[in-house]
């Protein structure tokens, strides 16, 4: 477990306003971690919408599979979230340890379980022992100055080495409504750590299918436009609960896609998830370096996002980063590995501002030291114009540091 | 420059019988290193035939492209490979490069450019001084005793740590054939030592067909079931060349896939690639432990295949091995990102001889300190059940450490 905090992390946590209709506790229920908090719960106001995306793992944990059971146009009226253990690879006794938990939430909280969404995150393969909820549920107090929103993003952490919070005020109706998120996750994925989570929270009242629309487009211009280590968690999960509480301040529900009230919810929902995102990269297990990598002029955008991710996930890109090297051979190698359209002949290549290649060829004005400088900055944004078609795409990742090997290598024992 | 040799080397080199129909000569043209051979000359018996295979990069060095165009059908005449520079990403000028090479060792050797074949491994993006070779090929002597094999596989290396030779000898027709192989590589594919090359020589006479399918199938089974690092060069090129010296030994041609002898030559060219596969993994940049990774009852080959690489890439699988932890919950994560069809439920994973996990849940005979005494092995074997089906795939990896960061974070500087 790393002690230390990213050198990449954020200077401050932002401000989180108050979103009427939710509040938090968080326990210690002693899952694996000594002297911290390892459960978070959530309570929910009656008519919570809630909207899910989950990883494509076909190795899923049990919370996954329970969350995506009870998604459909239901409403929400809890989450409980658990770091140390994952529930995942547990077989029966995982299903068990699911049902266990919702029906302790459902008797603390007086609630149907079928409302209660679970989350957990920790070491794979390891039964749950879900009674330890039990224990610490019916002594919670619940809350939400910015002190409860801190301590709920702390809760959910494992490897992470700071909190991650993020938020977004918009006017609807002439009122202010906000967008809240916590995340966790440090490297991309980190399985024993299974390992993505994340939570956001709005007083809009929204409909399930706008609210599960507004997320899953989201979800791919944010979290899955990242990459610590191309690895894909059994656990992953990002859950979007509406409280529709502002409705108590005259802001109308929004009900349809075609409302121009979705565009402004969506723009600042991306907002805060991509700030979550970033923050999940700048916590990568040994990042030194936060990588913004944007191709441009693909054949499409799916073809420009899988050249993105195929250069963010090239160990040889990544540990060139590390290195502070300018090696635009290795793009040129992850750009031909990608399998996608690409014309050697008509690659342009850049690091920060300085074009590095052109045409196939090394830029003629290539200045090693103007390309060396760039990858000095902790900020390093490469770019490739493929000069084929329209398609366009950014992701982020983080360099691959001895560090990340230490800590991936010793995490178990 | 690594200057140790990788603790997992061969602890010997083979002897190499001779093939009638090749020569070879070395030569230090200085393309990039000081005080060692970087020109690999090889004359080939009129007659000779040719296969290849080469990178799936759609930025194909311009060697690649020269050889690519010249395999139909056609005999080989002469085989020039240099290390030091790539030639890839080099525009009009990689083309002029090549056209230079080729009519250096024509006039040299008195051979038509059609049936000259060019390799080149080295720095991306660099022009190739291709005229350097002409003052160093009129001076060549041919050879081809243990020595010459030897040398022969010196001059082509860059990161690699020691030389690669393998051979396997058959009977055909009451006649010895035999079947030499070098190679050179050192991570799957680090780009910019740009970068699989291996060259095979046989004295059978093969036509090119049969010559072209044993040699793609073969791949399959050794050169593409290998990962250092997922990572792919603009370079990887396989050339197999039959000289048919051994038809002065009574030994008819093999010119039909149902000839009986072909599936003899096609098991020995089997030998020979796995070998130079293994010995390739063996050198992988910073490796420590030779991994090999089964995967069973797949729904079919290729699916085995990809799950079987899913988990041979994975960082968080190779940083375990890195650490001897016997991290099984890794080999799930991986298992479940493949996309590829695989049942929680019905999984079970190996590590050597002790079985891990069975039926989605940790064995529950599980003992760590058995599982973590396979770890401490130098040849590690991952197997994994899926009880699917009948297909199943072995790959072949090594684990990921701090030296491989250091080797590729520092190469260009």
């Amino acid at each position: 477990m790393s002690t230390t905090v990213s050198p990449l992390a954020p200077k401050s946590y932002p401000d989180m306003p108050e979103i009427q209709g939710v509040q938090f506790a968080t326990a210690a229920a002693g899952l694996k971690y000594a002297d911290r908090t390892d459960v978070l719960l959530a309570t929910l106001a009656a008519g919570t919408t809630v909207a899910g995306v989950f990883t494509k793992s076909r190795c899923t944990s049990a919370p996954v599979d329970w969350c995506r059971d009870r998604l459909d146009g239901g409403n929400a009226c809890a989450l409980l979230v658990n770091s140390g253990n994952a529930n995942a690879f547990t077989g029966k006794k995982g299903k068990a340890a699911v049902e266990l938990s919702a029906d302790i939430v459902s008797r603390a909280l007086d609630c149907p379980t079928d409302g209660i969404f679970l989350a957990s995150t920790g070491v794979i393969g390891e039964p749950l022992p879900a009674e330890k909820f039990a224990h610490v549920v019916d002594d919670l107090t619940f809350g939400q100055d910015g002190q409860a929103w801190l301590d709920a993003a702390k809760a959910i952490m494992t490897t992470d080495t700071y909190p991650k919070l993020a938020t977004s005020s918009i006017d609807l109706d002439g009122e202010t409504v906000t967008i809240n998120g916590i995340a966790k996750g440090a490297g991309m994925i980190a399985p024993d750590m299974a390992t993505m989570l994340s939570f956001i929270f709005t007083d809009a009242a929204i409909s399930n299918n706008v609210l599960q629309d507004i997320l899953s487009v989201e979800t791919g211009s944010s979290f899955n436009a990242i990459t610590v280590d191309s690895d894909t968690s059994t656990s992953d999960t990002v859950l979007l609960f509406a409280t529709g509480s502002a409705r108590g301040r005259g802001v109308e529900p929004v009900s349809s896609l075609d409302d121009p009230r979705t565009e402004v919810l969506r723009a600042a929902l991306r907002d805060v998830m991509q700030d979550l995102a970033h923050q999940i990269v700048r916590d990568g297990e040994g990042a030194r370096k936060f990588v913004e990598i944007s191709v441009e002029r693909a054949e499409s955008d799916e073809s420009a996002r899988k050249i993105a991710l195929s250069i963010a996930n090239s160990p040889l890109v990544k540990t060139a980063v590390a290195g502070e090297d300018a090696n635009w051979g290795r793009i040129v190698m992850a750009v031909g590995k990608a399998g996608e359209p690409a014309d050697r002949d008509r690659l342009a290549i850049w690091f920060g501002d300085v074009r590095v290649a052109v045409e196939g060829e090394r830029d003629p004005d290539y200045s090693e030291d103007a390309a060396s400088a760039v990858m000095k900055e902790e900020n390093i944004i490469i770019r490739v114009d493929l000069g084929l078609g329209d398609g366009h795409s950014t992701v982020w990742t983080c360099d691959l540091t001895k560090e990340y090997v230490a800590i991936n290598g010793d995490y178990r024992s």
